[in-house]
């Protein structure tokens, strides 16, 4: 039977990126308090294609996968990297894991407990022999408007907010990853908001974190700017972005913040990320 | 050509609805203040398909909408499903058009203007002569915790929430209806909220809204309980379905609360609404 | 500290649904083929609000969520509406979970094998003593278009398709559902498809499923009807509705066919679901 | 009243991007055949921030969108960032626009007409006196696998694709584009695939495409090459990304390629871009 996708090609044009995405897959991702944890993901996989092929083998993701099934960790991506890029002779190879990540949160006077699920991704990527890693966490928060505080007589309005959190690791020779947990992601972003966001809170809760807002007022530019500070003295990350959305409880519309970074410079260059247009246009 | 769609069908079973749906398409609608406005619909249209008859011809619902192009209002809608009944010999046609409606909004103190989009739909539905048309208006409002500001000593938490309101006119003979302006439904909810949303709001705009919110706490509960009493004294309407979503800023989840009903009759019965699920599979 | 929400309410109007939605949470299911499977669920929980009372205390649908943690079966649901209905002195409690549920496929020649997901959702209700239970499932496709084969010389567009099927059981006084699984419905609705869709095809696979596809052309409305077939000579449910889509490879639309029905009659109504609309305007 | 965003700030962190996101309003745009038209749009605004100050002042955006309400072209967009620029004295200023765009298509046999809508958006950039201007258009394809045709003995899968191409254009002095047209890419999208779709299609239209798709059957690489070979050559343009994605109809994920280069040079290198995680998370 023929394969075609080993046909040359004349056209001499590689491809940065071949691959497959939506794929929904339930994996196990490592849990600080509980060893592991069970999740579903949203996984796209790919490779890039040398001019001279016409197409790569598709099906050969789905196999590596699945050898590795369960296991998508900051610790297996490396070997799973490697072996896409072996079963499909390639020179890179990339990966992106986004699932929902729970943890048991405590309310903070009555403790009453239940989970709360997070938005995480990790996307890792090999090129040669070199591993490169991102971790994302999205954590949702109370965001309190000082200048609203500010010019009133009495109240202030607040919403609910996003803290989205890039950060990429350091990799050495075995492409071991030193990594921040995705908890001390989410401390970080609580600790830059008004108030954090519960899944279960009972009156003494809602009154703390009611009066814990009003007495903590931030922009979203203060969110971003309070977590940059944290993340800039961070020596187990290369380079952040942070990003803060306030889906205002005034307006229809959101206000967000945005800046990337790295611990060992200042730098702070205007960059034109298109990832917003994608979300909007899709 | 062969018109595999006619062939007769040995199955003996008829169906409810067969059509096309996820069009996207620009449209005109009646503007109360500007007469009409251009918008971009997400049109649905189909009708009932005889046991007898293998299929029907999808690429008619393109035709008659094309010749009704720009012109989808809830006076034209009859027009539009007779078309589609007769050219596809059908007992039964419906046609479901989803559209922001955009008004221009002016800010409580300083005046500022600036338009804001509402999401709308109709839903119009042709049984042998007769016609039946609903409206579909969601308002973003603010609401503050009744809750929140009587437990703490300061400060209330408050957040965006969304008052989606659907109604069913009366239809004459002639299929003719005399429906609530879209306007009028966005004014029963903001009345019904601790505050209006703005799309635009200077400083002193922003005081007013902040301290109008404190002074008018509601529950999700309060802002269906507000509308229902006014759609209940409505003689318009011949059926209403009211739904208030709270997208909590101390939560990460959301509240809401529903209500089906008729001016004629107090009576409300526990609905099974499976859109909430639909939506959260799609 | 007041209990506003059991302030008494003076405006007479009792409210069909009161409750929280958006909900993300882990949970577990009946795997037919493993015992049990994890997996991360969309959650809304509700009960009706008698006119008296001002509100519902919301945190008890999460401390509810949180006993019954990790189980959340059709033989937990009961039990669920139960909790609700008590703690929270309701009349009546539902709750709604949409879940992907992970299946290992096996391609048709080479048996290789990986994991799909598709698509479920469970709607329990309890009114009184009596419980109402309704599946749904929502499974891939392949459409092969009869009136494409049969017009052109060679080829045949297909496209990718869904068939979502809500069964509701039967449920004897201790509110004990014997019901069809998810994989048996995944089966049918697969039956009435031109091909299954598959998570991994090697070469010899897809050659299979090429073949079979162009062997087996079938409108939407043909998907329907096979899956009707099957569905009224179930003896173990009540009713049924099948909603069949095809997102069509050469149009940028989609096309749909449905059917609500019962095994014990043959009536068919035309019902204006307005769940199409929800989902466009959300 | 005091203006709180004004405060001076001592954490000594600029931020890349402050503004407004999610924000739906109506525009009109040039359009090749009539002039203009009018559409909806998904819009975000930023600016940067200097690290002195606390924050920006977000309802400007609102009034300078407002002020050139209806225009946003890629004519006017340097107006616009420039008017940001000057009423937030800011250094950079960036607008996302996010729109459908329709086209009247005609049938290829019958001549039957009706529109068409494609996912398209512009990126403006003004950074100091220099802009930067970003086209993106989505494009509906047809796309027939060149491997099935190969390897059965008839038929062959094809399914709906989408063609995503990016590009950036020369600006003068001035700030004035010589862009390429939506109608162009939109040209050179479907001349790389194995049919374009259409919104209206009668039977000998169908017989058309089906034998059309049939006869070219491309992979999702080649849609990429093939679109790289013609922008390769475009002296219009500085800089392109070329994304396609095919919905696979004998597979519930999806498979994608992806070139991002210039014409004046060949280099092609991997990039890692987030946007496809950003979509799956949100």
């Amino acid at each position: 039977m023929e394969d075609v996708q080993s046909r040359l090609d004349g056209r001499g044009v590689a491809l940065d990126e071949v691959g497959v995405t939506g794929l929904r897959y339930p994996i196990v991702v490592l849990d600080r308090a509980r060893g592991q944890q069970h999740t579903v993901a949203q996984i796209a996989m790919s490779v890039n294609l040398p001019h001279q092929f016409k197409g790569t083998h598709m099906s050969r993701f789905l196999e590596v996968l699945n050898e590795h099934r369960g296991e998508v960790t900051m610790n297996t991506l490396p070997a799973i990297l490697q072996s896409v890029q072996d079963r499909l002779q390639a020179e890179s190879a990339r990966i992106e894991v986004a699932f929902p990540y729970f943890l048991e949160r405590e309310a903070p006077v009555t403790a009453a407990r239940a989970l709360m699920g997070y938005s995480c991704a990790f996307v890792g990527r090999r090129y040669g022999g070199r591993n490169d890693f991102m971790l994302r966490v999205e954590t949702p928060i109370t965001t309190l408007c000082p200048c609203s505080k500010a010019i009133s007589d009495y109240g202030a309005h607040n919403q609910r907010g996003y803290v989205t959190i890039d950060i990429k690791g350091q990799t050495d020779e075995k492409g071991e990853h030193r990594l921040i947990w995705i908890e001390e992601l989410i401390e970080i972003a609580e600790r830059s908001a008004s108030a954090p966001v519960y899944p279960l809170l009972k009156r003494p809760d809602e009154r703390h974190v009611t009066m814990q807002a009003f007495d903590n007022p931030v922009f979203v530019e203060d969110v971003v700017r309070n977590v940059a500070i944290e993340l800039q003295a961070e020596t187990r990350i290369s380079w952040f972005r942070i990003h803060a959305r306030n889906d205002e409880s005034i307006h229809n519309h959101s206000v967000f913040a945005q800046l990337e970074g790295s611990p060992s410079t200042e730098e702070q260059r205007p960059t034109v990320d298109v990832s917003a247009t994608a979300a909007a246009i899709r």
